[in-house]
Formats: structure tokens, C-alpha cells, sequence
């Protein structure tokens, strides 16, 4: 099939949630587009999806929604695939450069990412600055690599007390592993290493928890959670009306 | 000196570069403050800055001027501090809470981090999706932390086969440590593992260079670099016309 010079095809970020955290760029890349491609959920937060083809997905088969948007872009159509969050972080468009890499001949196709707010960046603002220094993110799903990584990499980020951010620590399927990450975290980090648990951040259902490691409940941790382990000189200050502010400063003395 | 109610300060991220990449939150933000205070170079990226009161700074006390901030919001002023991409990540956040912890008595104020694209995950959507797969954050700045702990963090992150974006590789000041990185680099992974110089992204200076961890001249950071090291499964496209596509991909087998 020949590809059509008018084809393009844009890897969107929405944000975390709401609207307001949408860049401006991602808002004109979706306004432009004729079909938009992506989860129900995503697509529910786009402002406005007046006159657009929109295939919306309830399946998890990120590479077959990355090879549907190629497919269009290759026929000439304009074409937003959407992810929340940012897509270069665990969302699409990883899978898009993988279906690029399958099919050559689609190289030529005009293809970019747009950045947005990744949930670690929306949850963090949330509770002050626990990233404020070095850091991790790491997937705790293992649908796509062994556990053992996981635990390993778990292991080696808390030897190397960076903060941790965990994403997709639990799911409906996948409720045990999040207990395993603790475990493995207490191994490693002091019993006082603060602990957060981030819950649907820019959703109605926002919730923030701030403990400690060797309190925390590993149960607290769902599919719309995001977690966050301190390092060593993570730190907690009392805040009026809310969860304690947590910050991580930026001097660490040898 | 009593808090005024109406007193407020926002820590507001600019994103990495064009106002493209700035939130509507943080454009809101922004337009709702009498004081803007920040560095000259991202005061000179805000689209409107008529009829506040601008303090623009060149030097480097980031602790200073978060005092300053807290200082006018608790007089009643509405005040924004600006920081280019997120202000979690490597920016003013982190200063506003350390500020804030030496004043008690300053907690009651109304305070909010309105997040940003941070400059790791702009660089990674115009080269694809480097960060595909578990990613760490490392500041390589040794001002404000031991020379030997960033090693530390360097060394374990290289065996945890994370990608690591290095922010601040390099200064005026500061042009021999990222050698060092890279020898230390060059011990934990694989001479043909991929190294990107993403520098000035978003500006008219962009540029990115792709290249082996074998190959790869350290002298090509600036202070204006982030630089992304691959993890072992992290690959590279040909893309007609410009520099190779790197993504990393989802899954990993074990």
C-alpha cells in the first residue's frame, strides 16, 4: 500500500486527569486529528470529540491499537492515539514504535510523540516534592517481564536509595505482587522510610495516604494507584487541613 | 507578622520549553498572580506577563528565593514561582518545602505544585520512546550532594539495567564529571548500548544525536543537555530524515 504524504499519525499524552492538565500542544494535536484511538477512559477526558472518528478500546492489546492507528495514517488519514499520562511512560508509545519497527515500509509515515504529565509528576505535586531528588519508575506488572527483574531492579533502587515510584503496583488479577515489592523494600530501606500511597490523583475519587514502611499496607494499593517510597532523606511536615507535605531536599551531605 | 488569609503561592512548572508545552493549569496559575518570580530565562518563556510584579533573578539560591516567595504570599500576596519543566523534578519545589520547614509558622498559607512536562519526557518524545520501560532520574550535579554517592546511584542503576536520563550533565564550571559518568558507565553496560544527547529541546537549538555507549564523546553535554542512556532491550530505527527513532520496548523476556 503506498503511503499517502498527507498521512500522519500523533502518540497524545492527556495528563493524569483532568482536562486543566493538558498541554496546548496536545489539545491542538487531538482538535486536528480525524480519528482518535484509545481506552473508553482516555477518550471521556477529551474536552471535545465533535466530528471525529473515535475507536474506542476496552482491550489491553496496546501493540493492536498501535498497528490500527499506523494502518490509518498509512491510508492517508490524520490520527491521535491517546494515552493518559505521558505515552513515552509505560503508555503507547513504546507500542508504536514497536508496530513501526514490524512493518518498514511505514517509516516514511510522519509520526509524533506529544508529551504530557506523567501520574508521578501530578501525584508528587500533590504532596509537595517527594522526586525533589534522584528517583526510579518502575512498572510492577509483570504481564511483560519476568518478576525476578522486577525484584531485582526493586532491590538494586533501594540499595541505591533513589525514590521509588512505582506504577501499576495491583490489579484485579494481580493483587500478591504488591506484598512480594514490600517485603523485598523492607529488606533494603529503614522502617521509617516514608511511604505514599497516591489513589486516582486529579479524579473526584483523589486520595493521598502518607505512612511509613514498616505500617504501610501493601493492601492500599489498587490499578489507579501510584506509590511512592522515600529515600533515606525524605521528609514529612505537618500540613493544616491535609495530608503531611512530603519533600525529598536536594542537599544530601556525604 | 500574621498570615492574611488571601495569601497564596503557587510552584509552577513551565515545561521544558515553547508555551505549547505549558498546562492550562499552570497558564491559569500564572494569570491569576500578582508576583512572578523566577529565573530571567523562564520569565522570558511566559506568554503574558503585564501588570504583575516580575522578580527576576540570575543567581542560583533557589533556597533564597523560595523564602522570598513564602515571604510575600504570607503578606497576603498571590505569588507564582516558576520553574522550567516540572518543579518536582530537579527544580524549585523541593526549596519552597525546605523553606517552608524553617517556618512553622508560615504552614497555614495556601501553597499548591502545579505540575509540568518535565525535560526527560519531552527529549524521549522526540526520539520515540526511550523510556518505554523502567527509567530512573539522576542529577548529576555534585553542588549540592558527594560526587561519590552519585557514582553509587550511578553504578547500581547501570546493574538494574535501568534507562537513566542524567539531568544537569555539565556546567561552565562543571565539564570534567561526566567523563567520569560515562567511565563509570562503561564498566556496568555493554559497549553498544545507546547513548542520546538530546540538548535545547523545544527551542531553536534543538538538537539530538544518537550514538553507542562506545562511541559516545561526553563532551557532548552542556549544561543544556539531558542525556538518556539505554537499557539493554532499549533500540534504534533508521527514520528517513532524521536522527534514528529510540524506543524501549514493553516487554522483556526472561
Amino acid at each position: 500500500m503506498a503511503t499517502r504524504a498527507e498521512g500522519r499519525l500523533r502518540v497524545v499524552g492527556l495528563g493524569p486527569g483532568p482536562a486543566e492538565w493538558l498541554t496546548e500542544e496536545a489539545r491542538r494535536a487531538i482538535d486536528a486529528a480525524e480519528h482518535v484511538i484509545g481506552y473508553y477512559t482516555y477518550l471521556s477526558r477529551i474536552p471535545d470529540l465533535a466530528g471525529k472518528v473515535v475507536h474506542g478500546s476496552d482491550n489491553r492489546d496496546e501493540l493492536a491499537r498501535a498497528q490500527h492507528g499506523l494502518e490509518l495514517a498509512s491510508r492517508g488519514e490524520s490520527v491521535v492515539i491517546v494515552s493518559g499520562g505521558d505515552p513515552g511512560v509505560f503508555g503507547m508509545a513504546a507500542a508504536v514504535f514497536e508496530a513501526l519497527e514490524q512493518r518498514p515500509e511505514l517509516r516514511s509515515l510522519d509520526v509524533e510523540v506529544v508529551p504530557g504529565v506523567t501520574a508521578m509528576l501530578a501525584a508528587a505535586a500533590r504532596l509537595g516534592a517527594p522526586l525533589g531528588n534522584d528517583f526510579c519508575a518502575l512498572n510492577l506488572s509483570d504481564n511483560l517481564k519476568p518478576w525476578s527483574l522486577i525484584e531485582r531492579r526493586l532491590t538494586l533502587a533501594a540499595q541505591a536509595d533513589f525514590v521509588i515510584a512505582l506504577y501499576n503496583p495491583a490489579s484485579l488479577a494481580r493483587s500478591q505482587q504488591v506484598h512480594e515489592a514490600f517485603a523485598t523494600l523492607r529488606r533494603h530501606r529503614p522502617p521509617s522510610t516514608i511511604v505514599v500511597f497516591a489513589h486516582a490523583v486529579g479524579s473526584k475519587e483523589e486520595e493521598l495516604r502518607v505512612t511509613r514502611l514498616d505500617e504501610a499496607d501493601p493492601a492500599a494499593a489498587d490499578m489507579r494507584t501510584l506509590v511512592i517510597i522515600g529515600a533515606e532523606a525524605t521528609r514529612s511536615i505537618a500540613r493544616p487541613g491535609g495530608v503531611p507535605w512530603v519533600y525529598t531536599p536536594r542537599r544530601i551531605d556525604g
